[in-house]
This record gives C-alpha cells, sequence and structure tokens, in this order.
C-alpha cells in the first residue's frame, strides 16, 4: 500500500504534548482570571449560517471566509449555506440577540474558542486560532463602570500570565473625535484616513506625515496637522496630569467634553478596583478602528517586547446586534489572540515548554512485585497525584531517564525491604534530591513538594 | 434595516451560560481523571486535508463528512482541499505518524474537543459534539498492562463525575472470534454479520434469532446457533468465575485460547488497580465492531438509564495509522461522547444548570460608600473569590434578588456602620443564613464555605 504523506496545513499550531500543557497553561490562566471577574462561559457552534455571518463584511472579510459543505451538499453543487466564524464577536451577537429574553443584563460573557481566516499563509499569520474573549453587554444602556473592569481583568490576567512588565494604554475615541470636530474635521472617515497617515509617525517620522497630511490629497493646514500630532503624543508625569493639560487645553466641544468625562471617571474606578498607576497609561493616540470603537479603547503592551505590538485590545461598542435584533445592545470587551501571543512569547524565549502533567512515575525496581507496583500506583493516583506506571521491562536507570526525559518530576521507588516496612523512597529529579517516606503518605508528600515550590 | 433572524443550524449544541458551566464542569472532571492516569493533552486543527482524512471512509462516512474552502478557492470552482475531522481517531493517527521520531512511546495521550459530521438532523443527534478520547499507543509492541488502564481511567471518571452506579463491561475479541473458528465460522466478515442478528436478541427473542440465523439466507445449524448464543450469554457470580467456566468449555482453538489468557491477565491487573468488581463485568456479547477492534473491547452503562446504551467505549487495535506510515503501532483506547452524554443526562434530571462561577455579588447598600464597594469589590478577587459588583442602581431588595436568580451563592454587604468597624456582612443563599466577618477575613471565610460544602 502507498502511503499517504502525514501533514496538516499552513497556517495552523499544532503542538507536541510538553509544549501543549504550556498553551494550556496559557488558556487556564486567561480562563481563571476571567471567571474570577464574574464573566461567565459562553461556547457557540464553529459553523454559522453565511448569511448571519457575513452581514459585516466588506469584501476584505469575505475574501478571509472558510465556506463548509456536507458532501451531499456539494454534490448538488449547490452554493455553500455555512461559513466558520472569524471571530467570536459576530457569533456572540447572534446568540445574544437569539436568546435575548432569557439572559440577564448586563451580560457578562467569556469565550475562548478557535477562529479561522482564509488568510494567506505566513510566518506567524495564522488561519486557526484561539481567540480569548470578555464583553459585557448592556440593555439599552451600559454604565461605565464596565468601563473600567476591563482594565482590572486584563491587569489580572497579565499579572498571572507571568510575562514580564507590561502596561495598558487607554484612550477614548470621543475624545480623539472630538477633537478633530473641534478643528473642523467632522468626517469620521476622514478622521479615519487621518489617524491612519498619523499611525505611520513611529515608523517615517514626524516630517513625513506633516508633508502627507499637508499634501495635495489631504491639503490640511500645517497648523492643524501639528496640533494633532502634539495632542496625540501628549505626556505628563501621572495619568491625572495628562487629564489636566487636556482640560486646560479649553476646547468646548461637546464630544470632548463627553470624552474627557468618560475618561477621567474610567480611569479614577480602575485605580479603585486595584490597577496600579504603573501598569495603566493615558494614551491620547489609541484609536483602534474609528468605525467600530465610540467611547473607550484598550490596548495592552509587554513592556519588553514592544514589538510584539498590542496583545489584548477592545474597547466600547455602541451597539452589538443590530444586524438581529431592534433592542440596543451596547457593550465593552477585549480579546486575547492566545495563538499568535503563545507563539510570540516562545519565540521571545518567555515561556518554555518542559514540564509534564504526569507528576509521578512508579517504577519497577524487582519485577517480583509487579502487582504491588500496581496497588501503589493506583494508590498515588486516588491521593491525587498524576501517575504513570513504568509497564515496559526495562534496567532501573533506564526508567529513571525515561523520567527525566519526559519531563516527570517524582520518581517512586519500592524495594523488596522497603515493601516490608511499608515505606517508599521518592526522588525529586528537579530538586535532585530524595526521600523516604510511608507508603501512605507518599502521595501527600509528593503533593505538599509541588505546592511549596509554586 | 431589515433584521436577519438569528438562529444556529440544527444539530449543535449551544448552551445558556448556567448550563454551559454544567457542561464545562463535566468536561473538567473528564480532563482531570485524563490526567491523573497520566494522559498528556493533545489539541489537533479541525481541520485535515481530505486526501488525508478521507482514507478509511467507506460511501458511509464520506457522505457525512463537511467539506472546507476558502472564499477565493470557491470562486475558483476548485474541489475542496480541506474536510473536517468526523473524529479524534484519525488526527491523532496522523499526528503520531507525522511526529514519530519526536513523541515517547508508548505515548499516551487524551483529546478534548469537538467532531463534525454532516448527519441529518434529529433529536439526539449532533453534527457537532465533543469527543473525549485517550489512547496509549506503543511501537510495534504494546503491553496488555495497557487494556487495564483503560477500565481504571472510565472508573476514575464516571465516579467523579458523579452519575449513579455504573458498569464497565469487557470483552476480549480473540475469544468471539476464537470460538467462531472453533465452529467452523473462520470468516470475519460472517462473523460479523453473524453477530449482528444475534445483537438483535434484546428487541426481537431469541426464538426471532434463531430462526434468522437458521434461515436459508444464513444456513447455520441450529445446535451452533444456540451455542453462540448460550456463550455470549455467559453468567456467573463473578468475572473469575465467568472466566473459569469458559475455560472448562474445553475448546482449544488457538485464538480462543489467547483471548482467554489475555482477558484474564487484564481482568486481574484491573483489580490491581482499584477497580472493585462491582464495576467490571466481563460480558462475552460485546463485539464493537468486529472489522476495527482485535483485543480488549469495552462497554460502559450506566446502571440506572440503559437505555442511554454505551456511555463510554472503545478497545485495542493492531495499527493506528498504518496509511501514514509503515511502523507498526498497535493502541488501545476509549472516547466519551461529551455532548451526547451531557445532552441525555440533562434529560434524564442527572445533570442540573443552575450554579454560577460567580460567587460573590457586593452590593450597594449605600450609594455615597461607591468607591469602598469597588475596593471591596477588588479585595475579594484578590483573595480569590469570584466576584462582581451590582453596578446598576437599585433597591437592595432588588440586588438580591439578582443574585438569586443568577445562581450567585453569596451577597457581601457594606453599610456604613460596618465600613467604620471594618467589617462586612455575608449572607448566604443557599444555606440561608448570614454572617458577619472582618473585611480583611471576607474572601477567606467565604472560600471556606465554598469547600467545606463541597
Amino acid at each position: 500500500m502507498e502511503l499517504i504523506k502525514p501533514k496538516t496545513m499552513p497556517g495552523v499550531m499544532e503542538l507536541l504534548p510538553n509544549e501543549q500543557i504550556a498553551f494550556q497553561n496559557m488558556l487556564d490562566v486567561i480562563r481563571r482570571g476571567y471567571e474570577r471577574f464574574g464573566f461567565l462561559p459562553l461556547e457557540t457552534p464553529v459553523m454559522e449560517y453565511s448569511n448571519i455571518l457575513l452581514t459585516k463584511s466588506g469584501g476584505e472579510t469575505e475574501r478571509q471566509v472558510y465556506f463548509v459543505q456536507s458532501s451531499g451538499s456539494l454534490k448538488q453543487g449547490r452554493d455553500p449555506e455555512l461559513a466558520m466564524r472569524f471571530d467570536l464577536t459576530v457569533p456572540t451577537a447572534r446568540f445574544v440577540a437569539e436568546h435575548e429574553r432569557k439572559l440577564v443584563f448586563p451580560f457578562r460573557r467569556y469565550q475562548i474558542q478557535r477562529v479561522y481566516r482564509g488568510e494567506t499563509a505566513q510566518r506567524g499569520r495564522f488561519r486557526e486560532f484561539y481567540q480569548c474573549d470578555v464583553d459585557v453587554i448592556g440593555k439599552d444602556k451600559l454604565s461605565l463602570h464596565y468601563d473600567a473592569e476591563i482594565p482590572s481583568v486584563i491587569y489580572h490576567v497579565f499579572s498571572e500570565l507571568n510575562v514580564g512588565k507590561f502596561t495598558i494604554h487607554i484612550n477614548n475615541r470621543k475624545l480623539l473625535s472630538g477633537f478633530f470636530a473641534a478643528l473642523g474635521v467632522e468626517d469620521p472617515e476622514r478622521q479615519t484616513l487621518i489617524m491612519r497617515e498619523v499611525d505611520k509617525i513611529d515608523k517615517r517620522g514626524r516630517d513625513y506625515v506633516v508633508e502627507t497630511l499637508t499634501g495635495e490629497h489631504f491639503g490640511m493646514e500645517a497648523d492643524k496637522v501639528h496640533r494633532i500630532m502634539d495632542f496625540i503624543a501628549m505626556e505628563a508625569e501621572s495619568n491625572r496630569a495628562v487629564l489636566d493639560r487636556v482640560a486646560a487645553l479649553g476646547i468646548d466641544h461637546p464630544l470632548f467634553q463627553t470624552g474627557l468625562e468618560e475618561l477621567s471617571q474610567v480611569v479614577e474606578t480602575i485605580e479603585a478596583l486595584g490597577v496600579p498607576e504603573s501598569h495603566l497609561k493615558l494614551n491620547l493616540s489609541i484609536a483602534r478602528g474609528l468605525d467600530y470603537y465610540t467611547g473607550t479603547v484598550y490596548e495592552t503592551f509587554l513592556d519588553d517586547h514592544l514589538k510584539i505590538g498590542s496583545v489584548c485590545s477592545g474597547g466600547r461598542y455602541e451597539n452589538l446586534a443590530g444586524y438581529y435584533t431592534s433592542s440596543k445592545l451596547p457593550g465593552v470587551g477585549i480579546s486575547i489572540g492566545a495563538t499568535r501571543l503563545f507563539y510570540q512569547l516562545c519565540a521571545a524565549g518567555i515561556i518554555q515548554a518542559g514540564k509534564s502533567t504526569i507528576q509521578a512515575l512508579v517504577t519497577q525496581m524487582d519485577a517480583d512485585l509487579s502487582k504491588e507496583y500496581l496497588n501503589l500506583t493506583a494508590e498515588l493516583r486516588q491521593g491525587g497525584v498524576n501517575t504513570i506506571l513504568y509497564a515496559e521491562k526495562g534496567k532501573f536507570g533506564k526508567q529513571l531517564r525515561y523520567a527525566d526525559r519526559a519531563g516527570i518530576r517524582f520518581a517512586v521507588i519500592m524495594g523488596r525491604d522497603e515493601l516490608d516496612q511499608n515505606l517508599v523512597t521518592v526522588k525529586d529529579l528537579i530538586a535532585s534530591d530524595q526521600f523516604q517516606v510511608p507508603r501512605d503518605r507518599a502521595a501527600a508528600a509528593i503533593l505538599e513538594r509541588i505546592q511549596s515550590s509554586n
């Protein structure tokens, strides 16, 4: 029989077990964090009806969608009725609209699932990847309180992820939009186009941006361009001081004033929720696609790895599910792209695979005692230790090397003498020491060691 | 704008948050159990290349497959190159063959992911559903030890799932096949066809089966038919006694003898691994599709809900990945169909949704203290309690009703007097009592209550 070469499509992240354990650990930290802040779990099907999924899409989105057809439908030459979700926002919108009457608002949900994009494959771009979203969705209205909850959950999760110092950047889109409007640029689309040019300041320099915006295509006055660039670059010794400087500009456009008030209140609430100023930065340049977000916006950066870009972004939106319901459903949320984040943290050496979920290996020192080793294995499992028995034939040294290579921390050893005295020897391959313990205390002793080294 | 009716396709299980919590709890128990027994996590992409996925498939399987195409590929009128996995076995086979040299054998893996089948939609049948698999895969050979590990993990997981009394049924396919061969029925396909008829005994009765098998189509001697039916119905006061009775039949066909020896050894090892005889039943009638499994086979039944059928099945197979590698990879494993199981346990009233992952609601008794309530919320979260703040305006009674309706167990109350004395009142909505506690002890007190009622 001719063999088929086993391989996956490009653009997916498939991990070896010890890598998967590290990744699963990341997802678990995120999930525990989301639950700690009172978000409830939601899972939606990977497929949605195409007409529901693609309402929002322009051509750009549609090109990146995977369509799904059963073999029957395909043979009949029908158009695909189903497509795979490309984010978690649209399925959540559909879910909330569909079950509106059964949900308690504000509805706090988290969703940790894979999404799909038919991207051209290239390094670091994924066609299948995890998104980890939290959102709070209100009915008719939603208190600004929730705009402050979001950075507090980000702060908690990234602290727990243990990926070094990070900073949450926060802004309010109304402030930016009001500032533009006060300068006479009212059209949101024009605002977006200008912001897109302004964003190039880091890469191309200020002169380049001024030249573009004062040039033929944009035709802006140089004075206004400089005022925009000074505004978004505004910094001070504290977030409070930045807000004071913004207030001191004396711009009395109503949208600008609303933005300033919202941002002040949100920053104050974030502090009361325990996020230290060291991890929160008011950044007036953040816009995040001026079309979708309408108020508070967030980005999060790892201070020692700025090149990675924002690792957690989101914001406040006016209406979640306008395509599916006439109810007004304002919300605020963020998303962590966990697959890309994991990939980048590994590349940067911040995450290392290695530790197994298996905590103990029961060795077979004496082939005559095999039934005792089975019992011992069962006892350790019963006592809460993730355990395997070395069931193949092999010299004792080989058994220990197996544990070491597999990343299993404890080797449990019991010879004839120990059996008679009701003792076992536990070898700690990380601490490189070993100790004897009464057999019925072995599980507890191992768990204590694990506990105390966490 | 015309609204689009929000709905999912039929045949998917989408849950409301409190149902999802119950389901997630089930998946967590399964995962913890699999890890306790030393299985390592694996996740594979939802899509595979069609030519890799569909090697095994006859027409039956192929009809049930979902094919996937990006919009670009679709427009060009190409045939779909990708398809969605219909089980976890084929992706695991592909994975093991692809990464053979990087894996340590025996390779123990668990996989908890969704699979897809383009089934005709009907009640209780799912097009998208979770499978929770464990397998041990050996290289060239695999010790019978692992055939015994599998029932021990089933025993642990179903005990933890808390779904009432269950029984693991075990058999060895060689025993059955050897018995047929000793009767002169050597052809495996004919064996399968006969077994399929014999399986109807519960529904149609013994006479019906005898009539069919002695009839024109099968043309078997009545004596042989009765011997088969007596054999598979064999029972005794213990598993050991059944094995003795089987041995006493004096059938000296080599396959039969091997089956008997294997089964004896596996049953003995299962006992040494701590599975009580009350939960393990030697059932000589279990065949599980005579084509794939070649040795030990398992089925698991909930004693009080036999109608549900087997909730966890599997067995030993000769070679996992013959399509992708010339290495011989024997294995043994089982699968829990978690979506269907959850659906049926809910229908049978064994699982009830209700409890929230949110453990505490901080109420706002005094609007002047809102900043203190923010601090208190942060303190409880910091202390490890899943907490939300009631951030909307609302009378105190309404706040308590919210907690009750949302399934949140503890309401945390702090008035002006309590603030001054550094106290909070904790109302336990399940125990229907309340207690006062120093503010900095509130989180610990809540966690202790939760702990002690688990």
